[in-house]
């Protein structure tokens, strides 16, 4: 049940650096690093190639087909900040365009997750500002009905609180509690530690049968092999 | 980012008589004295029609492909309760059977909502234990990884904490937090009284558009009646 | 590009007999009489099993999320009439439940074709009041944006004009032009009486292949046999 | 790839009371018994509740929007056939209908699996001709381009090779080969059995937990209560 | 109900040089400008990234599997049209390539939209001939069906007459019709010029909420700020 | 039923040289060479643009949510092989990242073809090593339970054999039967000779209507021209 009608403007951020550095480890290891929990659903995807952010969560409550609330959520973006807008119906409509681009990123916001539709791609990778959607349409929005700023909301299958990490790239969107960030860029630090010499180990021709030593736990599951 | 491996023993549950009370005004009118929230997807279809069931949540999350965590959940029901079964990770593997629904059933469930597959649909029906979930498979799971109990889950688009009310019928699942079921009782019962009367007029003929005073902001929006 | 804010209050309805005699002959044989053409997309289904229903195509134009103008075309029913909605953009919102089914029965509707959600399908069904549709959802709308009513739509892919042939049954939704109708109904009884015929034959154990003269052009097609 | 334009009048079809019987043991139950492979995605779907069938297999490959080569099948059906239609494209379109219904089921066929659309499903459930498929629609087909008959087709995902069991039901469509229709019964039955012992400890109230003897291994992998 | 077997040759096009200045505006612009009505629906994408393109509709009517009539239209095409491909049913199948596309571009067509699928989109895209569909597929298709050419068709969702004007861009696609051209050309460039003053305060840092003056509308709809 | 638990080391390849040549013809017309068959379903994209490969098939079956067996089939990989991984229920999990492409690549494999998601995409690209999958996701996967490898496959809809050759390219992946691999060959060559002149006459403005002498069939037909 959505608080509706309210905005939250004090919220405690996640420590942004921290927040860099999740965003260099990229959502897969991060994923890992949280138990693999924490992703959005694998419908949202980049509107451009390449596109790669991170940063902390200010949230959005949106009506479906309705877009009044980007607005209202544009003047609590602090730079760092990620807008990650959740719609209280599946709708494919274009919420967000070149115009609130501008303004997001006029506030310093470094991207916007949504589970719902965006337009003017074209610009918006000309403007390299970074967007994860769920669909891409020209269809225009209405201002009619509130929603929340800065609530916790589900946006793609994903709980996302005001403050928390984003990571997002062309694999996906995965949200960290602020309170775990910190802990969590140790263990996705420590993950990747390790993955650096996997790959050169890898690379030289070993197998990961025997780099994971996994042939004696295929054998006793029963693995059979055949000439 | 969900906590992995725990199973919480103590919840505090909406008042059940509440919970019964809901059921009875379905998921549309409780959706509605909710602000229109809490739903989860319209994806989460019931498995045998007319099937309608209100309670208190217990929670499990699942790993894909894996209903070890479902065994774990049965020993925390109690009268009264609905089961809650996220995923990690959408599949529609079939987590829960005729057996499960037997041991549910003998602790006192009174439903199971699954953002995943279910089986054996047809002894469901004959047992009368009703099921809301995202597909119907045959494909069976492992027991190979720990989720959690009793945790707060997002199901199908909807936050659900432990003790949460769920009301579910043929048009869809609505989840009431345990703090806000009294209050939406209250809404919801006054929403009925309202339409009581409304169904009685509309039936007679006299129309919406003079029943909701509607003619004159319809004017006023610019709504144009031509011959 | 839809005319919106109006409402065109004199139609020219397809003769209600033809519809009516149409809907005996069911979705499959009407659109074959068509030569294959008018059908909506088949993710039109009936909210309860074995609806159907024909009759004369009232329009009606909705904003996503907004079901103002439902109640804007229940005072443009007259009996025999079939509602069809279609919706400005994608969205399973519940446009329509139990008080609008009401008032439209009450004006002599026969039934709703809508490109979107409805819901309270249980007291649907109780009413006898059928509908197609593309989702089922407790999910309610609200009423702030003029579509428009007795227009040209798109509908689930099928164009309808005010006044045409709905023929809707467990199969589908086909869409008769009025100018069409009294040609279409010749054909379909021509169609029909031919099939009893064959099905006849057919359940003597004549085979198809045989019935239908098929077995020069599958050989001359090059069909080959193999013991 | 597919060969063309051939139908095999010879197969070897697996025993016809072997797959009677496995059709008691229902498609969850002999898919376990086959280590869980063998299903049909969960798309397809009986066109009318409570179907259930098993029989065994003569295969048809479709071209799309084509149904010319259901009328050869039918020549090749025996009783106690069921007829497994793979499409080599996607589509919904209607291939079947009542007057085929009619032939196949006097012919003897007891069942139609296809991945398209069927239409006239009021008539099929009149005639308790029982069908699973991914769609329904009243959409008509030509008759122009060769498939074949009974050679191996891929339908649903699933492999089916002239002569196999297929066993279907609410929960889905399952596929046993031919040759291993005699072990995958005594596997089902060995399983049932144990079922129902099963079934009744839990309707007693005794958990899984116990009855599997989960506790141990949960509590090495982890698992924490908290109270 | 389409008409069949039929090609009209005549047709009114809108003005060539209205076409292309709405292509400079961009569909969400231009469908701004009708109202937000005119969109074809979002599955519709460019089969290579950045590309745009408007100009006058020559419409197909295709039967589901069968290209025929694309050879048909060919030879209706002008410079500066847009063939616009409808098909009577879901398919996904690739009736286009590039021996059609070198056809299509010989003729002085600009684009192809199709609700369907295409196939050798790497030399599309080479050749610099766009094309936005439902679908990407190596399946071919056969040519046995008659459609029809220049007739109104209902592609992915919006009606198409001949002679319309499309805008296609990586947002989506729009259908002008060609009466409203003109009318809409003002009122898009009207918008547009409003957007570039627009862009720049926001830019500035300006918001929304002041810009539109939106503060007062927002308290007044209930708006609450919490700190 | 898959066969699970087993490893076939010992496989009879395609011709490395055909399928290489195959590769250069593109999916599309080794697909028609085909007589129209071979496709895998058009929802297996690649994950970056412009990726291109063929090569002879080993097979891996997954589990849902599980590698392991990823780790098994790297051992069996030749230089020239692709991956086909079939997974034996759906699941959009990342099975396959760096690491994985990292030893694949070492082992000389030429790509992955997955009927599951993969994660770093962007490493991928980088690295040039192409994927075709049905989804992206950064979800990880678990080493538990066992599949099997090189034994025939049912890989997004297709029949695969170990030793097939491979064809995937922007327009979707094609399986070629190692028999049958030289015979398509030969056709997809003269396909593509007899393509050269057609592209060339149709660059020239010839019609297909006159090149493929249809003028006459249409008309057979009934195809109506009208001024």
């Amino acid at each position: 049940m959505y608080e509706l009608g309210v905005v939250y403007r004090s919220i405690a951020r996640a420590d942004g650096q921290v927040a860099d550095k999740l965003g260099e480890y990229g959502s897969a290891t991060v994923h890992e690093a949280m138990g693999r929990t924490g992703l959005m659903k694998p419908y949202m995807r980049p509107v451009y190639p390449r596109a790669r952010a991170s940063g902390t969560a200010v949230t959005v409550l949106l009506q479906p087909g309705d877009n009044w609330m980007m607005h209202v959520v544009a003047e609590q973006i602090r730079p760092g900040d990620i807008v990650v807008a959740a719609v209280t119906a599946d709708c494919t409509d274009g919420y967000f365009g070149d115009l609130l681009a501008t303004s997001f990123q006029a506030r310093g916001a470094k991207a916007l997750i949504i589970d719902g539709g965006v337009r003017d791609v074209r610009v918006l990778e000309e403007m390299r500002f970074p967007v994860w959607s769920k669909a891409i349409s020209p269809k225009g929005t209405i201002k009619a009905t509130l929603g929340s700023v800065n609530i916790p909301v589900v946006c793609a299958g994903a709980l996302v609180n005001p403050g928390d990490v984003v990571v997002a790239d062309d694999d996906g969107v995965v949200i960290v509690p602020a309170a775990a960030a910190a802990q969590t860029l140790d263990k996705a630090a420590a993950r990747e530690a390790n993955e650096v010499q996997k790959r050169a180990k890898l690379a030289s021709g070993v197998l990961g049968l025997d780099m994971y030593q996994m042939r004696e736990p295929l054998q006793r599951a029963g693995l059979r092999y055949i000439d």
